[in-house]
């Protein structure tokens, strides 16, 4: 089943301790978009400016990522996010923003992307996300991303978002904000009360926890020792999981669990190197190997 | 087969966001033999002084656990530790330490421990692990647990120690200081090169990582709601991990995997109350229930 993605485009800097790069291919729809395309074929909403390498979109056109839904705005600039990894690698501090055309993006579906199935509404404003879900006809399963910002200045918008979506995915720092609730379980089924059917937080390198009206449980990122650029780990989680959703058309229990399980793998790959510069270089096959690694590591007899 | 444990022995007073409590039995060696003794017996080696009370002695040996190796310090006052929890529960500020017997603790073992298979040298000064590994003859197992304290100021003897254990046991941020890495998969095979032939990472409320020549692996914390009080949570991860081996007499890759399992699980009970309260409430059956439960948490099919 084709799957859509709304959100932001970037050219990323980031300065980590493995290494500084400027103006790489980034943003939430980018990662998520890429990551998705392993599984299924991916229809991307965004905005960019002027100024956006041609390349870039044919990269993603290279995959099964349908970019008609990419709004070049004419003499704009496209979003750039600047940030500076510390030596843990988790806390991150941002240096600079420029929204550019991303201040102003007014999502528009293709008609025919309307009636996608499967929706995903990554990191955005939940007012642009709200544009999103009154354009979607009779999607199938809706999961949306947000992030401290909007918690805190878009808070009624949010909880809007939230009482019409199935899923959503968040950090620990984000539930924690989002209910006030200090530990991760309490605070998982908390954000379930706001109404989605089911909750993702994600740990980062500690993994992701899942919670629905039946369901609580954790499962560990994949350890890896090469550690250069955390940027796009939690969008390429996403992705990968609803990838995985979309091509099996299905999100019983069981389904996403593996859909979980998918989405860290994914995003085990994704910060072994700047940018998609790792995910480039493997295919569905180096996925399913480490998935084998992952089911072993997890598993012993009673 | 009998295991041995050697450590501390304490009246701990803790203040946690859900309350405080004063002069609770705790100490390393406390937590770890109460652990242990679901799965096998145990023989303590351990000082308190003349104000230790006398019913913590028979909540021990009311268990399989031997405390003919309790010296009663004549004189002597119980070393005492006071800590206060942040609201995040992970982490601690120690407010008070009164060493009293621990300061001038020599372990002596008794002559019938000296052959004890099982060896675990609770957390202490190299000095004195070594003092204990000087008496043991032939065990079949030592592991070894150790802290920021004496990696910092006691560097020689527990290099010396690492060369003489077969695995040691210790927290993340321990492992980092230790090693000077920051990537804990490249921190754990760094512990390796001291010595132990396996190394296990603590990492609280996200699990424990196990590292040999030929595996790593990470397994996550099982989610509980109820988190009311964390002292304790890794000398009873330990006391699971070693009560278990010693159970099994056996210590191959499938057993060290069961084992970080139910070390988990044991501790995934003790943070849920003080003290020792509600580890007192569970048998083993209630271990197995959940050792199920944390099994289908963590399988799913291809």
């Amino acid at each position: 089943m084709p799957l859509l993605v709304v959100g932001s485009i970037a050219l990323d800097s980031v300065d980590t301790p493995q290494g500084s790069r400027d103006e790489l291919l980034g943003g939430s729809a980018v990662y998520f978009s890429y990551a998705a395309s392993y599984f299924t074929s991916v229809r991307l909403v965004g905005a960019v400016g002027e100024d956006w390498p041609v390349e870039h979109t044919r990269l993603l056109e290279s995959r099964r990522i349908d970019t008609r839904g990419l709004q070049v705005v004419p003499g704009g600039a496209t979003f750039r996010w600047r940030g500076k990894y510390m030596t843990n690698m988790n806390d991150r501090e941002t240096l600079e923003v420029h929204l550019n055309v991303l201040g102003s993006f007014d999502p528009v579906l293709p008609d025919d992307f309307r009636r996608c199935p499967f929706v995903f509404l990554a990191n955005g404003s939940p007012a642009i996300q709200l544009k999103v879900l009154d354009q979607c006809i009779g999607p199938r399963l809706v999961v949306a991303d947000t992030m401290d910002l909007w918690i805190r200045s878009e808070h009624e918008n949010l909880v809007e978002v939230l009482k019409r979506v199935d899923g959503l995915v968040l950090n620990d720092s984000e539930a924690r904000l989002l209910t006030g609730e200090e530990n991760l379980v309490l605070a998982g089924h908390k954000v379930r009360e706001f109404g989605p059917k089911f909750v993702v937080i994600k740990k980062g390198e500690h993994g992701a926890m899942f919670f629905s009206e039946f369901e609580t449980y954790v499962l560990p990122a994949f350890p890896t020792s090469t550690l250069v650029d955390p940027t796009g780990a939690g969008d390429t989680f996403a992705g990968g999981m609803m990838g995985y959703l979309a091509e099996l058309d299905a999100f019983d229990a069981d389904s996403l669990k593996r859909a979980m399980a998918y989405g860290i793998l994914v995003a085990s790959f994704t910060v072994e190197d700047f940018s998609l510069d790792r995910l480039r270089q493997i295919d569905r096959r180096d996925l399913d190997l480490r998935m084998d690694k992952y089911r072993r590591m997890l598993s012993f007899d009673a």
